[in-house]
């Protein structure tokens, strides 16, 4: 199936001079959402994964289906103050200043096999403090599996060393 | 499946005298999550539905999910500014203040079938805002699904005229 029609290019947004992504007319098509996790599920190429980490809010939309497909459990990654238990927190840094990550900290068992999911990748600051937050647990992270690549933002690049999936590539 | 273990309960969250639901020790065991999942499914009793809604961000975990079951699409509802296209939008009131909810004015066609989703029925300012927002694109609203409803809230009685149902009650 070809995504990129479900795709919708939004001017300006968030900010001036952005191009945004939109990924709601996919979504929002009953093929095309199924279409979509099962051609995320088939980047994993039968890996054993025993989580599937997702980045809140968009990622959410995704990882759970794919936890379900891989009989795996689904762990949120939130901003600061989100998540209600003991946590791990990780920071990267933005154009002009900073983000921080949080994960619970009895989300993840050493050993155990990960899949990093997000809807895109851009620049890779997110993806990689999550591999952080990944690693710190004791995690082992097997792919970051994305729906989007903005190829032209080289992320993949600050992910050097991981094993990089993406549905779309622009 | 009894679920009610893994739900785990967080003094003081987000504020001092409530006791949080944490339902991340269900999302991280695969079994749960599945179970959970069709079990919310099984709720809708085999009702036709064209869209199922989605409340930002723990809606969007399971919601999807549902759609994909239900062979429906995925719309995501959002707090204001956070969705990229055209929107319409509804405010609802808070212990103190008010707060606002987004949801793209192309979502939802007249006439579709919708399913709300969220992860916690409360007071129901929320769910009752979201069944506004469904209306006012004329779509008619078959069930408003929750994992979890805090009876003691009543947020059932905010609902009334709704099909309400949770897999979960406190």
């Amino acid at each position: 199936m070809d995504f990129k029609p479900f795709i919708r290019d939004i001017q300006d947004f968030p900010e001036v001079g952005i191009v945004f992504k939109d990924i709601t007319p996919l979504l929002k098509d009953a093929q095309a959402l199924n279409n979509a996790s099962n051609s995320l599920y088939d980047l994993i190429n039968s890996k054993k994964i025993d989580k599937v980490v997702g980045v809140d809010s968009r990622g959410f939309i995704f990882a759970p289906m794919l936890a379900s497909k891989l009989n795996a459990g689904f762990v949120p990654i939130r901003k600061v103050g989100k998540l209600p238990y003991d946590t791990i927190s990780e920071s990267y840094d933005l154009e002009y200043g900073s983000d921080t990550l949080e994960m619970h900290n009895d989300s993840i068992l050493k050993g155990e096999k990960v899949l990093v999911h997000d809807d895109v990748l851009a620049t890779g600051g997110t993806a990689k403090a999550v591999c952080k937050l990944v690693e710190n647990l004791g995690g082992e992270v097997v792919q970051c599996n994305f729906l989007i690549q903005l190829t032209f933002l080289h992320g993949a690049s600050k992910l050097k060393g991981y094993d990089v999936k993406a549905l779309l590539n622009y």
